[in-house]
């Protein structure tokens, strides 16, 4: 039973969308990824989402990028949307970040499937200690990262 | 019985609709014109949809302007969207102009309405005579009101 | 007897256009692809518009983008404007999109041939139950298309 | 003890801030809201996020808008960003939502209080089925509010 | 006799149509200022265009602005263009920046009719002394005023 | 002696510059071409404005751009500017066309060498019969080119 | 004898001229403020930056925004630029800060002048131990301020 | 013990720090260049800026930038912005130029860790005859250079 429910707009969104799966699979937080248009299969959207168990949603979308408000549409779990590069980049960006009042959707950055995983675990490790601890322990092996990236400069 | 279906996305976003109702009554095209929520009312939106009659849809929405793309998630019948004018333009606007392949939305100007709705009474008036002699009308007087604007400058 | 005008720019707009003549094939819906220019040969545009008996107009063109205008100040039959990605590409967007009141232009998405065609059987299966069976046929495939990618996701 | 902790880059996002705090209280749903600049005072930022026991932060900032990724800097708790209108509005958004890898912010849209609060309840909702309850009944009042905007147009 | 010809693309440019005048009479350079709509009366825009005896034109337009390129179209003299502002900027801007190869316009800022006049001016001051020494005093006008309002400035 | 005085803001540009000499040679109006930098050689600029019998400039930069504006600071002669396109684009677009009140600069797109040089000889037209008959026969060299890449197409 | 000397790029920047100069009193720092165009006074530039014993420069300017660029070639001098917000505001942003390689501006925030003048302060409290003290303690009292806000908020 | 240490947001950013660092050499500014991210290692940039004894600070960082604006929350000493360049540009630029007002960066423009470097020695070279006469010097190098590169063109 996947915690968290990846969906792509589109199958050539699937390396942003894996840069997710690895990061939840680290973390041990199952998730599975499907890919479900909001424009060409809304009724699967639709089916997806109120049939899943997941608590957070994960959409990946480029261009007019509807998929991430078009899912929390149906719901009123946590949908955390990651704009997709392209030729006009402002488009996807603008398409999730702008969200009417009353439906919240979750914006990262472009092509920022990973920090949406880390959010969703973020959200996730909400009285979960050890979720917590574990994501205390990726921050500071990134800033060990740092340090050793800045020892190697010279 | 509607041949154009005018929704807003949301009531503030009522003027522009009036612009194209005003139009679309000058050619005498029946319309009707309801608030519906891309975000707040996907069900709400698809019942209309689907279980309308008519020929065009017209969908205004600002923001993230979801509700041309919903409406064409659900019909093959010719969409037009209105982006409407806000904080940032240029969301409502690549909202609209850039859906993804297969599902087509016919994106008019910023707060057009009016153009919408002429755009509606020329997608109707093909194989109509008449309809399409009204339109050749309006042009005329459109050129008409050019002239005589020119001559009122001096 | 072409239904639909298909005019480029640019010869360098050719695979955009094709894009777009290919859907009109696989629906059957004649079309016939030129090239020309608003800027560098308006009377030609002019011409092919005023003595076409074309349904429907789709305009191609990239930077200032002024051909779907100029065609839809030729005619009142339904113009579809492409904007062609450059360097800029808000500038064939904008030059479409944002047409003045009194004269609609249909702008579809950077780049998108596909949709502009499917745009335009959708307005010409107005009336035409077999040409309007066609096009959800057309839409089911790609929703299956859809469910086929997500499966060989994983 | 608040759940939800929101910080305001500046006194004068407080209208934005105070829309975030209505909906909370809505929910009832603790929190208390601050002022404090990333950028003049980067100590009390720390402290305030390393000594609260909020659940979720609010950080709604302008202009260069530093304030949620710092937070997010010294929590791994969700921090959720607000971008603040001004004359450039492109700068408060993609300095919010541009977010480097490894240390998420999940932004909503411009001057959004309302939305960031709603996302809040729904993170804090997960597992807590009367908050959840709420949350739908609320979705509800949105969509009878969209229905009866509708009824009176006409 | 006009030696320039300015065309506004909508009666509503009337007054930066009024500060290209303005300069022009300041130099008796005679003008002649009409509303000619690319879009709207093209046939009108062709026969100004290619009836006049005008040496340079400047055309003013906002929105899509396909004015000064659809003017340039018919002539080989110079066409200066003026975008006008209104809620998108970049669309008058770019549509008229961005001529194709082949056509150029002499694009001037944002609703700056007074430097399309004085890029008129000194176009038709090329062998023309007087002219020349007029727009150079005129230069030095301006010189002075700045030294003036530094002075005033304590 | 040049008539046309080609100035590239730095030595990466020469392509550009290539472009518009190109263009003068094939109407036989003599131009010079030099490197002089508005931030790195304000004097050399100078002098080379000042000290030139050209009667029009044409300045080709990126970036900042302010090579076209300082030239026409130095000179009431008609200055062209091109724009050269980089990581940003509307950098050196607005650069060159946003000029103040009282000193105008004539834009081009960007990177159109070409176009700048085609205004240079459009300019310089102006009571020169024979030009006149050259520019008008390129244009309608250009025109049968349209013509026939339209027929190539199929 | 001044150390700071404020150029103005027109008589309608003094506004943001005087937050400059308002800031360097309060930090007992001499400077003048003067007019002076790059585009309208190109040599009063020149003189006044040549002639002056200034440490630090600071430039205001909107639109195309070349006068911190044309102070920065004449001088090896700090240069602070500052944008002015009008219609565009990309247009001044992007004409100070993307300066050619080699001649840098420093250039802070759209209508900054009190931040262009607390740079130019921390520039010249290198060394200066006095000035150095009482820019902390400017530091010190905007924290406080930032905890006064807060507190009135409730 | 450095004058100017050189701080990138990312390893990845090594390229533009080098740039910076060989213009420090050629002035034989003391210099160090090290890995801090402001939202991976919050507390290392704290601890690098506030125990340095460096008189100016370059900062390089792309997407939301915040390392520039986080140092000088930390010091009243001159931080110098250096955006990276990405898919967007804007949201680096935007980030780093648009700081509140308070607390001054000063940017430079997109990956000119060269300018970032030369502001640097400007910055210090105020009351050093020696190292302002050096970089004369280089100033009158690149002059040359221009020279030479425009003779080498034909």
């Amino acid at each position: 039973m996947p915690q968290v429910l990846i969906l792509l707009g589109s199958k050539s969104d699937v390396e942003i969308g894996r840069k997710a799966k690895a990061i939840l699979e680290r973390f041990k937080v199952p998730s599975e990824m499907k890919v479900a248009s909001a424009h060409r299969t809304p009724e699967r959207v639709k089916t997806l989402v109120t049939s899943s168990d997941a608590d957070v949603f994960i959409a990946v979308a480029g261009l007019s990028a509807a998929l991430p408000g078009v899912i929390a549409s149906f719901t009123t779990r946590p949908v955390i949307g990651v704009p997709v590069s392209g030729n006009v980049n402002l488009d996807s960006i603008l398409s999730i970040v702008q969200m009417p009042p009353g439906i919240p959707v979750a914006s990262v950055g472009l092509d920022r499937g990973d920090n949406a995983a880390l959010l969703a675990v973020s959200i996730l490790s909400i009285g979960n200690t050890e979720l917590k601890g574990e994501l205390d322990a990726y921050r500071r092996e990134m800033a060990e990262k740092v340090e050793k990236d800045s020892q190697e400069l010279n």
